[in-house]
């Protein structure tokens, strides 16, 4: 159906097109994380409409190793889900992305990030894609959704917009509505992308890259005596947001790293 | 959700809002139909979507009986399962249907009516909301969609944009994109739609209307020998479409039902 035309009654309303804007290309550089889904009838609704929408890279994480067996086997299950990759931590499934967006409502807790609605999500994703960028939308177990340690690895929350008195939507619908958003409506101009790559001022620091900052970061605050043993937890948690939210381009990240491992140094001898 | 705002976080990318733009009034002048849906699960699935968007008139048309009274029964199913309506034609679902949209894929088929993208419908509805009218989006069965028969009951034909090698949505995830789209993308000014109800002028004949219209041709029809008895169910079929695409308002139906009464009234003396 890209890019057809039907005009074939003759009182058209509109000019008619039916198109998913994103390339293959583009629709290749978005992930789909589920953690540790519980419903293999839910993972299997998940990757019908990845398929429908025409995604392809889908990762689990932590899931229920019989249902996942169970979700992977399934008849006339889409070939996506074979090719799926499988990781112990929202961490590693997300190490090389640039744009982590993390979905599920806020009705019973203040979040911690930028929250935006899905219909304005488009073109940040658009812009992360045009400067080069690798983005992930992950989404939360059925019954409580993403944890606080869980969206401390995501840039943005995503909320779909619900009715107050039944705001709770199916995973498989959820995923269903926020990829039909992202592929009818990010839109990538035709060049920009290419050359972004490899730039290292222009394209942001992987999740990857800005855990190793995190580490590098936590222990100098250990070693300085910043941070008391009880408080590592909270501050470990209050960096990793810290990172996300400087938005850090790759080469900074790599300067900011660079500082950090000569105030070890220095401190060590 | 609707209308809170969030701006937590101290570096905001974007003004925030999170809302449901059609007002639960205007909601309520939008009809869910699903046409001889098999899947008791799909059925729970597609309520429950309308719970998420706000929505609650929800019409099924000649269901399969154990399957619907499973559905109707199931623990947690939404308030609307128990108050929606059962017809045993899609005629009568939407005979007070001003706008009847009718979903699914034209891969196979060449379409009779104009066909329109997802992301275009939503001017259209509110086009027809801000008129005063009744709109009902009509979903058909799992396996094939709708009928060549049911679409002549549509004004439009709505696809939802899918990649061409898994074209084919599950149902509950067909219903919960379709009504994604309308609960926050149809827009009505704040005036219009209370004045408009009573005119018939502006207000689009319902469905029922163009029914008892087409009945009255298809007598004039057959009494001046126009329509041969083999080519009756050919030329109901042309003059159910031909009336919709002709958008009569209210005022013109009754003008030209007045005026083939009076003709098959001379015709009978």
């Amino acid at each position: 159906m890209i890019g057809r035309k039907y005009l074939n009654s003759d009182d058209a309303i509109l000019p008619l097109y039916n198109h998913l804007l994103l390339t293959e290309t583009q629709r290749d550089r978005i992930d789909v994380v589920l953690v540790s889904p519980r419903n293999p009838l839910n993972i299997g609704a998940a990757a019908r409409a990845m398929a429908n929408f025409g995604f392809s890279r889908l990762a689990i994480v932590a899931p229920y190793a019989p249902h996942w067996r169970e979700a992977r086997s399934a008849i006339g299950a889409p070939e996506l889900l074979a090719a799926a990759t499988e990781t112990a931590t929202l961490a590693e499934a997300v190490t090389g992305c640039t744009l982590v967006v993390g979905t599920g409502t806020v009705t019973h807790r203040k979040p911690e990030q930028t929250v935006v609605s899905l219909p304005d999500l488009a073109p940040l994703v658009s812009r992360e894609l045009a400067r080069g960028g690798r983005v992930a939308v992950v989404f939360g177990p059925e019954k409580h959704g993403l944890t606080r340690e869980d969206l401390s690895y995501c840039h943005l929350l995503v909320e779909i917009p619900t009715d107050l008195r039944q705001p709770s939507m199916n995973l498989g619908q959820a995923v269903a509505v926020c990829l039909y958003e992202l592929a009818c409506r990010a839109f990538l101009p035709e060049k920009g992308a290419p050359e972004a790559v490899a730039d290292g001022v222009r394209s942001t620091a992987p999740s990857g890259d800005l855990e190793l900052l995190a580490g590098v970061v936590e222990e100098v605050m250990t070693a300085t005596g910043y941070s008391p043993r009880s408080m590592q937890p909270a501050n470990r948690h209050d960096l990793r947001l810290l990172l996300r939210r400087l938005a850090l381009n790759k080469r900074d990240a790599r300067r900011v790293m660079g500082l950090f491992r000569r105030i070890l140094w220095r401190l060590k001898h």
